[in-house]
């Protein structure tokens, strides 16, 4: 499948997504290529369905722009009380509708969007389908202060660390703080390493993202776009 | 007892935990009004009986002056790869060593620190020993991004969610977060609490520091110094 056979693919999962959205809703738009392609979406229902919704948050600037440039008004998280509905993409999705998230660095805020929302849809093309959680590396946004310590920790426990970088130098996020990828693979017991990391001092928050998401639609490079919802 | 009645107090305190310092130890300096006699008491050392650290962290711009004025060079944790031993101070000390911190605001450096630290000894005068942990609001240092949302489900758990103020607006924190004080009193289930604040999503850190310290040395109001070490 070339670029513009995949490109239509995830256009029309996001379409599919994007009719999903109701007016009066509070809504979580994530991050992404297919996301990209569902703000689109919902720009079109705004303009030509009249869709008006209560309110807009978003989990990156990109995404806020993309909002804004079809007249939508992105507000802050903490301005409103919860989510009804988010739509965001994945870097993988096991078959327990567990994921990892934060390839683009944005995990803090996407997890804090995440925990807020009443339910969560994921869009994703079929790449990022897994059985088991693996394939991806882990992105742990961890303190500057106490940042070495932890590398240390992650290697002595096998979780393989990375640093993220970016131009020769380590990735800063949004909140000042590093990344670390564990390209620890697959992910041994998500949940008991998820219990690990929320208790490790100096971890603001890591990619797992486990029983969240409530939805996950999925462009097939068989042309067939699945809607997978769990029980 | 009056205030210099309370300081000598206070300082006699400081300086038999100053006695506890070794030559080649990496050490970690806390802050308070104990703390500051115990850096005097330490520099001391230092001109007279010729002391020398191998290297030296602390947990405030304030504590790290007045060790510098008295000629040590202080570092930073991530450069050191662990910390011999910390002393500092504690808003509550429980009969089990377990303790409340962040009174001053430092929770999140003063918990990465003692993460860090193979032994922990707490000054503290008699006012701040507590059977169970009580008699103090717990700070909870969070992101902003997610803040208000922290608030509510902490006021619908009836921890009794409190804003840090200064000068009528909200603290921030060196981290540029906020901190919510817990007036919940006493702690109920401490561990319980713990696990609950470590797993919330916007938490960065909490003043529970439980397990942690190794030893007390509590200035008594009738004049006697104790030292209460853990089994």
């Amino acid at each position: 499948m070339n670029k513009q056979e995949q490109d239509e693919l995830k256009k029309e999962a996001a379409i599919k997504a994007a009719g999903m959205v109701k007016s009066g809703m509070i809504l979580g738009v994530g991050t992404g290529s297919t996301v990209a392609f569902f703000i689109d979406a919902l720009g079109k229902r705004r303009k030509e369905d009249g869709l008006k919704l209560k309110a807009m948050v978003t989990t990156s600037s990109r995404s806020k722009k993309q909002l804004e440039s079809w007249g939508f008004k992105v507000g802050k998280l903490s301005d409103i009380d919860h989510v009804d509905l988010t739509i965001d993409g994945s870097d993988r999705v096991a078959d327990n509708f567990d994921g990892i998230k934060g390839g683009g660095g944005a995990l803090t805020l996407e997890k804090n969007v995440a925990i807020n929302s009443n339910k969560i849809i994921w869009i994703v093309d079929e790449s990022k389908l897994v059985h088991r959680l693996s394939g991806f590396p882990l992105p742990v946004e961890v303190l500057p202060i106490s940042c070495e310590q932890n590398f240390r920790r992650f290697q002595a426990e096998g979780l393989k660390p990375q640093w993220r970088m970016d131009n020769g130098k380590r990735f800063v996020t949004h909140y000042g703080n590093y990344i670390i990828d564990l390209a620890v693979d697959p992910i041994p017991v998500p949940h008991g390493l998820a219990d690990y990391l929320d208790h490790t001092v100096g971890v603001v928050e890591h990619g797992l993202f486990l029983g969240m998401c409530d939805e996950v639609i999925i462009a097939h490079s068989n042309g067939k776009i699945e809607d997978k919802k769990k029980d």
